[in-house]
């Protein structure tokens, strides 16, 4: 029988009440002092660090450095000073046994929080970086929120169903990954961007609460809070209505605060109709720890003397309270690029000074104008107001919510430590397709119109809103979903809308047009990030912080450097080929 | 705000203590029979089936059929002669008012558990499919089974982490789904066989205990028990030796058979040296719900006349009782097609006759031979003896353990409604490679060999063992695992002895071999088949009955049609091409 490794506790558990106590840790050497007659140790495991002293005139000490891993036989004792950066720093392991397990190279990157390696060298030796402390919470944080979705769905009768990753392609929405198939050479599955089409059949199957912790794969370009995979907590209910669908998700929610941060969410949360996110924080994804909401300063200003204003459909301001002296005209060509980001030209900047506003474009404006502007903006003294304008709503409302948020970082006026949680519902059903102009289906061509917009679907489609919503925390977009449509009429008209021929639908999905003719019971669902979840309750801003070996900017995993070229032979054998560059 | 569909009931859970109660269910019109002044109606939702009566005097009935979902208020009452069938059989729902909520076209298969469906069918309207009864049981036994993983292996400090689906391709073991990149162009990942190396290099982060429920792939040739994709419940540990780390996994099994099927395994199981399952069951995967075991006749029978059993290296029996009057000339030649398939040409067969054998090479053995066979066989009068031969001990052990199983399920010897479970462990470290004769790693080249055979890995490498391990139920692989190699030494060792020289270790995977010289603990795990578990807790031996969504043979999926050929621009962008046939 092979070697026994044992332990009696853990290095990070230790605390005053063990004191006394014959102890056998096992870890990792974080760092060694050696003062001739004494030689201190920090020894770390998943659970902390603990300081080993050992005497080596009356203990056999192996050579050891940094990484080593040591088990350790001794005895608990009070420090005389206690060490207030360590979880045990009351106490300390006086050594009677020091036992090498394993040695190690030096390690390339220094393995403690405040670590000075790049983001490039962290995530080379993942392995090394995944030591720090500050690391190894985030994925404890991370396995809490999926155990509490396990706990939370299954008790509440959701069955746990595994979809396919060999998936059909979808012609449409993000850029699919490939995997060409062996058997049927020249034919390709694709990794699903969601399960939402087989959670939906498994609605059709009767399965009536259906959840899965999902992987999902986008072929996107990627940034910095973007990977080519990501999970999702996915739920899917039959018979449910839009609120009962948002109550059982918000049990979740204040399940996971509640047990992973002890934080009390309270229920029910704020619903915020998506237009009046857009009007009033020029965002779907609201940020509501600070206010700086949109006024709509269109009525007053489209009757000033200044073209830009008079020729926009919409004018929305924000207040910034107090920054009047450090508003400079550099500042303020910093913002613009911004502006510009969003399609306007820049954003109109008054400074609220002697009671009246200060700025280029006050010349346009004669007094009641400039009175009614600081009223409407309620300002005072040393404000500043920014204005965009223009003849695209989304473009206005969200360029000058782009700065709201901007302003407010800069500004820190987040109240820290607490987490902001409402829904966006009601999100448009079509939308104008960017690229070709067409209409096209905000989220999915299944995706549900509010019963009193039926009646618009033809006449004013772009007026019609959608049973669709979105979970916000913090600014960020934690999830979404929406009800489906289970109408076969509605379906089809819907279809007609887009533009869908028979043929078209039959090619793109009409395997799942089919099952949704045998008795498709009212169902809905959403999916939360988790990702997403673990970045906000972790605390981070960086998506790679919370993905144990996650992708560079390049799609390079940086242990592995995968992908790579592979052999000729694996090619031929799925009957592809690389195209030679030229 | 959309309606409510509110129930009261589910249709499946409605019994006698219900009587007398108003009740408001939603379900699946399954059957309908009209008796003129009385309309019987069973109602199917996932929890089961309920019948409800109508009198078309009092109540409104819309026109429904099979399939149709309704909505019913009514009142339980008992019924006069319950129905033994069904769970409620005891009562029925007396319906007050009958509200249509989707209508179903005619379905193309009869949803019933004695449908006569052909799989092609059924796997076609996979969600028509999926609402027999005996269907969605399957479902709700591998949530179960996936519920225990998470609540064991968090409980005992495991971390559920992620690994890359996107991953660096193996050169070696079975064929990966290759992934093309269209960033890196010409660069592929690889869809992980398993996640061995990443959760190896977990335990060199020190995360100390690791579990996931991870999808693995194989681009392998499909059979009925095999499907492109698979789930492993993966476990990995530091710091425990093998009897603990089977210790933990039994943990799990125990707890798995109690929630799932309310069986108490006993603990500790039964540990076989992998050499015994071999020589005494022909099998890895020893069932041992029967006897039957073989018996080896090397001794006795290579001094008789006949030239095959002398030239035999392995001579291999077993005995079969009672059947000498059904084994027919022709059956005989049956079982040798099985022993063909093993490399022998025949099965040697004996009946046991008036105290003596009978058999065409009887004429081949003494007096004392045959008595020391009836002897050695423990053998009666109308008992079968049937015996294999050859130079393979591989071969023979396992061809005569192939006939053992067949004939056990044949004769029906196997004990129902019982699960055996136990552990195979050392398997060799080594093995002959079939296709080169080069020796290869029986696992993967980590696998760590047994301290006692350490001196043997170059002088005898055949005849090391290694800590690797299978548990072992009702003659099916469920899981299997190894320690694996922490000694940097020993490691050099067994790529040397694998031929594997420094450039190809770094390009195969140095990236791993590296990340093993920063202070590796000494560490182990395992992973269990979660299909397999679901497969043999829920009684079926067909793998796509465990799976929601599974491909067929041809590695089609019968619902979608994935995979098929996606526009010439999808692949441009990745920089492949499809070789075209000549």
């Amino acid at each position: 029988m092979n070697e026994k490794f044992e332990r009696t506790n853990r290095c990070g558990d230790l605390r005053l009440a063990d004191v006394g106590k014959s102890v056998i840790v096992i870890g990792w050497v974080q760092k060694r002092r050696n003062l001739g007659s004494l030689v201190f140790i920090d020894l770390r495991d998943r659970w902390g660090i603990v300081q080993v002293v050992v005497k080596p005139e009356d203990v056999e000490l192996p050579d050891i450095r940094n990484e080593y891993i040591i088990q350790v036989f001794g005895k608990i004792s009070k420090k005389d000073v206690p060490n207030k950066n360590l979880a045990t720093g009351d106490i300390e392991i006086v050594a009677d046994k020091v036992v090498l397990i394993n040695t190690s190279e030096q390690p390339p990157i220094v393995i403690s929080d405040d670590t000075d390696a790049s983001e490039d060298i962290r995530l080379k030796y993942r392995y090394l970086d995944l030591r720090r402390q500050s690391m190894v919470n985030r994925f404890l944080t991370r396995a809490k929120i999926t155990k509490c979705a396990h706990d939370y769905f299954s008790s509440n009768d959701f069955v746990n169903v595994e979809t396919p990753y060999l998936s059909p392609s979808t012609p449409e929405g993000a850029r699919d990954y490939l995997v060409p198939s062996r058997l049927k050479k020249g034919s390709f599955y694709a990794l699903p961007q969601s399960p939402q089409l087989f959670k939906q059949m498994l609605m059709v199957a009767g399965f009536d609460r259906y959840y899965q912790v999902a992987r999902c794969f986008r072929d996107e370009d990627l940034r910095a809070d973007r990977q080519p995979d990501f999970t999702q907590i996915d739920v899917e209910m039959s018979f449910m209505n839009e609120d009962e669908i948002l109550a059982m998700a918000e049990g979740f929610l204040k399940k996971v605060f509640k047990e992973v941060v002890d934080f009390d969410v309270q229920l029910p949360l704020r619903h915020m109709e998506y237009d009046d996110a857009v009007n009033f924080y020029g965002s779907d994804k609201p940020d509501t720890r600070f206010g700086m909401k949109l006024v709509d300063l269109k009525d007053i200003l489209d009757k000033t003397e200044f073209g830009a204003w008079k020729d926009s459909k919409f004018i929305k301001a924000i207040k910034i309270e107090g920054i009047a002296e450090e508003t400079s005209r550099k500042k303020q060509d910093e913002y613009n690029l911004l502006a510009n980001k969003f399609g306007m030209k820049f954003y109109a900047c008054f400074k609220v000074e002697n009671d009246t506003l200060e700025g280029s474009l006050v010349k346009f404006m004669n007094p009641e104008q400039i009175k009614n502007v600081i009223q409407a903006m309620d300002a005072k003294n040393g404000d500043v107001i920014f204005v965009g304008s223009g003849n695209d709503k989304h473009n206005v409302c969200f360029g000058v919510g782009a700065l709201r948020s901007m302003m407010a970082k800069k500004l820190n006026l987040i109240k820290p430590n607490t987490f902001d949680l409402l829904w966006v519902v009601h999100f448009p059903l079509f939308e104008k397709s960017e690229e070709t102009g067409e209409i096209v289906a905000v989220h999915h061509p299944f995706t549900r119109p509010c019963d009193e917009d039926l009646s618009k679907l033809r006449t004013d489609p772009f007026n019609v809103y959608a049973y669709a919503y979105d979970i916000v925390i913090n600014g960020y977009e934690a999830g979404g979903g929406s009800l489906r449509i289970y109408d076969q009429k509605v379906q089809q008209e819907i279809f007609e809308i887009l533009g869908l021929t028979p043929e078209r639908i039959q090619k793109k999905f009409g395997w799942f047009v089919d099952a949704l003719k045998f008795g498709t019971p009212p169902h809905g669902g959403l999916a939360f990030g988790l990702d997403r979840l673990t970045m906000i309750l972790s605390g981070t801003d960086n998506i790679r912080d919370v993905i144990a070996f996650p992708k560079n900017l390049a799609g390079v995993c940086p242990v592995t450097n995968a992908p790579y070229p592979v052999d000729e032979d694996q090619l031929k054998v799925l009957g592809i080929d690389i195209i030679k560059e030229k």
